[in-house]
């Protein structure tokens, strides 16, 4: 074929990725690597709304929005909140504007959400989200990689241990699961999911135009072919 | 990661893939060149049963399984047929024993079916299929690729044309919907649904086994981090 559709024909929707894994098996890297990607560099993170405390090192809208807690109470009560967890004394949450305007501009968004986080994403936004759980190969080598992180002391790594286990026990509320046994290969899947999923017929809403077009002109044809006869 | 896992933990059940198109619109060439893919070489192309006269340049087993029409009649009562029509006066079906063989060795199978044959394969085996919409960028460049083949009359033209009309109307029954202007940029699209729907979580059964290894391993080793505590 030699005939280009022009582009807002292949216009989509974007698409709402969660990646999920316990604590070591590789979801920062994989997810580093996403958004460093020149091939996917209309992929973002989602900035979450929370109640904590900023930290010098941050910066409202980048790393956090940052909210006062009676903010974010109004956000939730106006439902302009796609999941939210209290996590000791704060509140963490998805907000929903920013999300549905990725959406509808055809720009991915990568979530960095628990199974909680995931399960409450369901249950509003299911058609939209494709979800990956990645799984360590092992628990010596997860645990490996856990005590390679200088910073944290044994509590920090028993709980993290502790979570991981919860996370797993999870694993299939997820689409797809890959195996982060080989850090290329597990990209590369990651990778082709995220092109595949692109290419989902409830994605492709601009298709319609196309098909109308198709279906007029194929009218027309036979109608004039019929006409010959 | 430099932990690989075994194989047979990489294990997974086969994908039925139908690639469905108006005539002229790419199908064959996708088909022939998935089926020619040295990364692919574990797909092959599901062979229907038919109760029409074999032409001497077929052969039985291979370009389709010849059968009497008793012999399909009492496939078909036992339930050994995944989808069947009726084309003028011969049957045509998919035996379910060679595709069913396959998904279990985690052999992917191409299918060759129209929209009938897809919505019948639907009923009984829908969570195996990906299927994939294969659209024209134009009714005059679908033509043009109709005229060209020589060997076709005024008469096939037309009745292409209109079975065209019914397939295109259906693009909505499939889960992936590709447009053909660029027959290189569409193959690869077609090999990244392929990859990506090898991984979905309900295709890794075998991953069932790791996760029940992973999470034995981390109860032990909480339970001794505990001991020690």
């Amino acid at each position: 074929m030699s005939n280009p559709v022009s582009a807002d024909v292949l216009a989509r929707r974007g698409v709402m990725l969660v990646i999920a894994s316990p604590s070591g098996a590789g979801k920062s890297t994989l997810s580093r690597l996403l958004l460093q990607d020149p091939e996917f560099k209309d992929v973002s993170l989602s900035i979450s709304v929370t109640t904590r405390k900023r930290r010098t090192s941050e910066v409202d809208g980048v790393h956090y929005h940052f909210r006062t807690v009676d903010e974010f109470n109004a956000m939730r009560e106006r439902g302009d909140l796609l999941e939210w967890a209290q996590v000791h004394d704060n509140y963490y949450a998805t907000p929903r504007a920013p999300v549905e305007q990725a959406l509808i501009e055809g720009r991915d968004v990568l979530f960095d959400v628990d199974v909680q986080g995931t399960l409450q994403l369901y249950q509003t936004m299911r058609a939209d989200m494709a979800t990956v759980f990645i799984l360590p190969p092992s628990i010596p080598e997860l645990h490996m990689r856990l005590q390679r992180r200088a910073e944290d002391d044994a509590a920090t790594i028993n709980r993290r241990l502790k979570t991981a286990l919860t996370e797993i026990r999870h694993w299939q509320d997820y689409d797809y699961v890959l195996v982060n046994d080989d850090l290329g290969r597990c990209y590369s899947e990651l990778q082709g999911i995220l092109r595949a999923e692109r290419l989902k017929r409830t994605r492709r809403e601009a298709l319609h135009g196309l098909v109308d077009v198709l279906d007029r002109d194929l009218e027309s044809l036979l109608a004039a072919q019929a006409a010959r006869l």
